[in-house]
């Protein structure tokens, strides 16, 4: 089989080199273009080095970059990029998977409030499909857009679906409206970014919550819970910032429905997630750590009710750059070009 | 006036140091035995290296170090040492403060289900204070013998107080039955014992939960929450190693009654702890971070509530092995002893 | 082809752990056996979780594994295991390559003195072949014992060779009697002990040096450097301890002959590797960075000479881990078994 | 005695955050103005909250500042901005401190070169001292203008010092012309300015060597290594950026002259540093931590002799942004004023 021919918006960040390690070692991909405005020329593994001998590949300026050439671009850019050129290369024949927040939100007004800008393409958003491939396998397969979900909104989500899913019009199981979510993210959440809060100095030996009053991931959170749960959804979320360079823990309490008391929650996940290839239930009792899916496509979660009460805590982990970002956009490549979900993301985790 | 002598039973871990960087630097106290039973004879300095020119002491063996001789002692030893030893002190005029947990307690089924051990002297344990000074400051400036709180319970009880005061029988503020304590700590927490998950290659660039089915510091808690809120109370308590060395973050939620949905919550606390010197409640929005109270006494609060919902957010670090074990102590020391309550302890945190 | 079935003795050290991570994912190996007395039935995921899933096999007592139904066996052992074993195997037609320092010196006096026990098969270390490929490939292809370099002597071998090899008898390149090595490791070198000087509340923001008066790794550098240089060789080894997890930094400093102050260093070492696939020499005015070679094989290098002037400096980065370890293990495993050198060991780098 | 007013220009990086808390608990300093043109108007304490409560100034602009009432004028600044303020100040009297490079180098054609600037007041400069005490203080005690030392330069000169004073006219000690100084330092070192390469995800889990060709310490170090041996010296001098906040290792290699080996170096140096308060010669084998003098004035060196052959290696430890920066500028104050010198520098290190 002829290999997908790869074009990458905007590789200086965090997610794009991410990108280019992952797809640089995939057995069915082809990387053509990586543009840069800033870096035109640049060979990529003069700034990351860890790809010198790995990616013979320059940036060039998104002009020369004949991306409507390619089977598949990667929007690895800020917000408001994607939606600029999706009709252009959909025309072209061209799919697309934006790591940015462009296609995660289907409630325009939302978008607008959250990212401060109109949305360009509501018609291609509507097709769009938000590529959580656990909750969304059969209409990644079909889409032509995808919205790569954001890395909080991952652990969430997988972390509270089995709880949620169908339940409105269900027995509940849990209280959907007094949700928590506290969320712990290493540093490489906030991008590759100069902005002085996330130096060094300034970020190691240091924890602290942020965004308390409100968070881009929150509305995303919120509408694709109240999508899967089939209703309302009431959820607090308190971000943090961890002294790690990757990783997410995610630390869910949910109340247990008075009639839900004898369910084993367990189990329920475990069924859940049986054939997920990157969804790991951990065994009764097991805390998740984050370097257990360092540089992996895995997510792992645990389930816990202490004392045998009414609280349910759920514990999830990822790479916020993987599963958290590029490794599900390669995921999801895999599935709209009928590839094994798999494909070059079968690394083992880096510990330690 | 005569300075203070100060023994110090078991100085070789991390709070036992930190007793001693903050005694030594002390204005009314006098450092006069530590004792431990394996390094008898060696210098404190050549333990501790950043003592050298500071304390001019050695370790001696119990039996040596003539403790009824001072005038306080304190225990920074394993849970179960001074308990042992405090009635012959107490006998010979000495007063205890104990950094571990035998005086933490009332319960004593409680206590010996969580520590494995029964209680040596309960007669001891009845007539000692919890030394959370915010809450006793009264009783500590009377007592012979302080239990001195853990680190965990210092950040939730008084991230709770102002909420549960006094409530069970005036008007709740907030559901005391489905509290929730999402608390991270630094390493150091961990306490100076070889074990291999506290290994730097373990921990660092990591992120995990820990006993989550059971901690000993959720029984003091709960204790001494009921003790302030004068009825039940629920708490999920869920810790976490944060890889870092010293501090402490705990993320607190409660639900609001429907009843106090119109108090000003912000108010409330910066009322409740104006006069407190090492309570600093911060400008409503705030998120305050663990370096900014590393190596001082001081413990920092933010109150949100996202959203203005029926959700109360509260955030409060602290250093653990300060306000949260040895700063916290001398706290005591200095009540007891009729010292200005922050002699001793005016120390700027040490950021960056 | 068959796979080559490996075996593994003493696998729950972190090189036990990343043999297993690079193995797992080799096309050519398959796992049969992995010993350890203290967790003989434990399944190696259960005690390392980023292998759940990936590796499918327990440990095992010794006496049970028959490791001489194997192809070939690792000990990621403590010095002395692999000697008392390696009889025995050998009789049984396996090949061995040992991480540990038993087949690292020929010296037989200078290994009973740093390694404090008599040497145990004084005919099989004869045989044995040290397992730094780039300076002794052919030997290695038809070892039957191969002794896996220290993680340190990799870096100071392959940064002085170019300037030392047959230099003993022609014109000298540099001063072979004043060498220095400055070299900085992470933690992860120290192995996983449940030692003190290690846990992160020791080890972290802080950095400090270790072994100055003397460290097994020195004889072992200045053997190895006695025989590529054909003649006697003098250096100062400082090694250090630095707070990362992975990682390994050796500064070199080498006095330029006065003769050869117009060899054009940055080609000599171009040229020398210009065939290694795993070693990395970098343009002129580059410091390598530890990252770029995290989780790989590769080794980077660069040449400096500050000021023109007669002090070369020779800096040289390398995952301690893999081309300090097990990767170097692996890849002496391809050469004894004809198989691509570079089999299993094309990972691209972790960064960030 | 009434107390020194203090002014201090540009305090919102690290070392004059570092001032702020070193002068703040200074018995005999009074802040009485601190200047940012970007931050009038906002009170010090929001900027770095571990001065609430503690600190109760705002930051003002330049021009309402009226730092001529002050006795001191620290300038916590870019180079050039202290030379060009320099005359008006002491016209009024004002002492000044440069923490900045103007008033470090006598030499102006390397200033110029280094710098990229012409020294504005060449007059100051002849008159100004450089603020290393422990080589320079009656000098100090003197001086109204001083240029507080770069933080290498004061490892590497103190840890050559006993070596080379005065010994150009002597019998040499070690060969002054092949010192080389490996040096390492956390990342506070770089500043607090929003640039890439030392943020948190950049710069932890990470090491490199970085100025290999040139740094700005170099030529600052030769010029008073010079001064104090009287005589040429040859440096070679690489710096490398370690991932911690804070510290300062500096491992500084010396041939020793065929005519000294019989000098006892360990007591040469304990000799030399007797009456120092601030220098810990530590006994003969230690290798000092950096964490040891963490938040600190003290600087701690070690001698080794690996060997007993001809290479002496000097470890060198110190907290960069104190002894390093701006506790070395208090230090220098206290002389400038006649106050104690150890005056408001008593502080324990930090450890953990």
């Amino acid at each position: 089989m002829a290999k997908i021919k790869v074009g990458i918006v905007g590789g200086t960040g965090y997610t794009g080199v991410e990108l280019l390690r992952l797809l640089s070692q995939h057995p069915n991909a082809e990387l053509t273009a990586i543009t840069s405005r800033k870096e035109d020329g640049m060979p990529v593994a003069d700034m990351y080095s860890n790809l010198r001998g790995k990616v013979d590949l320059a940036f060039s300026s998104p002009d020369k970059a004949r991306l409507t050439e390619c089977d598949v671009v990667f929007f690895a850019t800020p917000h408001g990029v994607a939606m600029a050129q999706a009709q252009e290369l959909l025309a072209a024949g061209v799919k697309i998977i934006d790591l940015a927040a462009d296609f995660r939100l289907q409630d325009l007004a939302s978008f607008e409030k959250w990212y401060k800008m109109p949305h360009a393409c509501p018609d291609v958003l509507r097709e769009s499909v938000y590529g959580l491939v656990e909750l969304n396998r059969e209409k990644i397969r079909g889409a032509r857009v995808v919205g790569n979900p954001g890395c909080y909104p991952t652990t969430v989500l997988l972390g509270l679906a089995p709880l949620l899913e169908g339940r409105a019009k269900a027995s509940p199981l849990v209280d959907a409206s007094t949700l928590i979510a506290d969320c712990k993210s290493g540093v490489t959440g906030a991008g590759r970014k100069a902005e002085l809060h996330i130096l060094f100095s300034e970020a190691s030996d240091n924890f602290k919550a942020y965004g308390v009053s409100g968070h881009r991931h929150h509305p995303e959170i919120v509408e694709h819970l109240q999508t899967l749960h089939g209703g309302p959804v009431g959820l607090t979320f308190v971000p943090h910032l961890t002294p790690m360079v990757r990783g997410m823990h995610s630390t869910i309490y949910a109340r247990i429905d008075p009639k839900a008391r004898d369910v084993d929650f367990q189990k329920l996940f475990e069924q859940r997630y049986a054939d997920e290839p990157f969804v790991d239930v951990m065994p009764a009792g097991s805390t998740p750590e984050t370097r257990s899916v360092r540089a992996s496509n895995m997510i792992r979660i645990a389930v816990h009710r202490p004392g045998n009460g009414d609280q349910l805590v759920v514990l999830v982990v990822q790479d916020n750059l993987v599963k958290g970002a590029s490794g599900q956009a390669v995921q999801n490549m895999n599935l709209m070009f009928g590839l094994p979900e798999d494909a070059g993301l079968g690394q083992v985790a880096v510990l330690p």
